[in-house]
């Protein structure tokens, strides 16, 4: 039989990177998300206490305490499983915006269920550890990409395990995130959404899903742009995110493939052509904006292969 | 300059492999559909008069001269394009059932239209074609799998041209196809459809048909079995179509991985595991239907990888 290894060494110390994500990509509501290079890490360690250290973007937010959602992830997970606290050292540098839609709520549960998972020594499998954050998210989109990378299609199989389909996208696809100033609660942007939908809206989401999913996988953008119409949520949710119909006004134009909502809002993900310069649909689209008197803080990214499992 | 070939030679004779098709797939209703190896198969030549000769499935129907559908489309098409008729004889082998859902209409229209740009040197795109005969047919999810072969995503993109993504699916795909005796018209199988669906509805087909995409894009049987819900149109149907609530008791059991009503029905189309023994699960189809006192002709087949355009 082989000898059981000690968990010591391995127990001691995490290092975490935990990309942002954005969710629903237009049609694709409440089924796909996809990973973007801009990043929460974390070094943590074993310690006698609690503390962070943290820098770079909403660094007060990262550094709290209390109510912080890592550490408050962390606990619970631990305590579900009826183990006792391991207090933590986290040093955390952060690049995720938070409460914009990109993300950082899954990453940071992400990051304490990955913390818990560690030095409680649960071994959990990806599937059970995506689930965990999913349930506590209600929701297993961002999740599924933070922790996977690249694209994701994820759904609920049970209450507590994810069903995900990792998908590496064939070919580049450069990004812009356009952040606004004000954040949006996801609850607000739920609130918007009608109860039901005509059939031609159910069927015309159902196509563009496939045909979205269809343009990642072959690589082909152009079959992108024509495919990101949505009439499940974004037409809805457009007058709490006026950046949306702003930028969805340079569709096929200048650079930019399309537009989406990034998840629930306010942030929005712009899909840009491979074959122009970034940096020129960059400056473009902060005139358009500049013009449309909207600020917007503007991140090219692109999507990221790795997820946080990597 | 180049010379302008002479096409009379290509002119005179055409030679048509026009596979059966299956449309919607369950959850990707009015979105996808994949070829099947069912053909219809047409030789056609110039000639003083028009002629058919037909032999195989429902040889009756193919051969009647008055109102066939191939002909009448043929005609058709070369009347709108300004052309005159242009007579033909046809040698019709036919393998598809016709008026069960397995796209024998959606055959029949891209033979025609087919014929009339061979035979009118139209000289039309793939797009064309099928966008074409998918205005006849109202829907371009048949014609599109019919042409293109393999699995196709495919909406209208104007009043005349269809846009499609063809997919070819990675593996082994081995299907079950059950027939009824009955057959069903799509107006009477539309009309049983509600005119609104609820937000979960509506998503629950989006990750469904994601889910479905992938699992043929990776050759994952193992994540199609889960991903065959809809609730779109196949419990509306199902009343209509009694062969799909028998088939799906068996779904994920005894060589089954589930079942989809074929296009509007009602036939239905089974996706069989690649692992177990098509012959052995046939039986057990058999055994299963007549227990449940249905009557069915019952074709083992599989995807085509090439449609009519090879």
């Amino acid at each position: 039989m082989p000898r059981k290894k000690k968990n010591i060494q391995r127990s001691a110390t995490l290092h975490l990177t935990l990309p942002a994500t954005s969710a629903n990509l237009g049609p694709a509501f409440d089924a796909a998300a996809l990973a973007m290079e801009i990043y929460l890490t974390i070094d943590a360690r074993a310690a006698s206490d609690f503390s962070i250290k943290a820098a770079g973007r909403d660094s007060a937010t990262c550094q709290a305490l209390q109510d912080n959602l890592i550490l408050t992830t962390h606990c619970e997970v631990l305590e579900q499983e009826g183990l006792g606290f391991v207090p933590l050292a986290l040093r955390i540098q952060n690049e995720i915006p938070i409460g914009k839609g990109c993300g950082s709520s899954a990453a940071a549960r992400l990051a304490g269920v990955a913390l818990a998972n560690h030095f409680g020594h649960l071994r959990w499998s990806d599937a059970q550890i995506i689930g965990e954050a999913s349930r506590r998210e209600r929701h297993p989109d961002n999740a599924s990409a933070c922790w996977m990378g690249g694209l994701t299609i994820a759904r609920m199989s049970s209450e507590s395990e994810a069903q995900v389909a990792c998908i590496r996208p064939k070919g580049k696809w450069p990004l812009l995130l356009a952040i606004p100033e004000e954040s949006l609660a996801t609850e607000k942007a739920r609130g918007v959404l009608p109860a039901a939908y005509s059939r031609a809206d159910a069927v015309l989401n159902i196509q563009n899903s496939l045909f979205l999913l269809a343009a990642f996988m072959e690589g082909r953008p152009e079959l992108l742009a024509p495919s990101l119409g949505d009439r499940i949520h974004q037409p809805y949710r457009a007058p709490l995110c006026p950046l949306l119909p702003a930028l969805q006004e340079l569709n096929g134009k200048e650079g930019v493939l399309g537009a989406a909502l990034s998840g629930a809002g306010p942030s929005v993900i712009v899909f840009l052509d491979p074959n122009s310069s970034a940096q020129k649909t960059k400056r473009t689209i902060a005139a358009h904006l500049e013009e449309k008197k909207l600020a917007a803080e503007l991140l090219l990214t692109s999507i990221a292969r790795r997820g946080a499992r990597g």
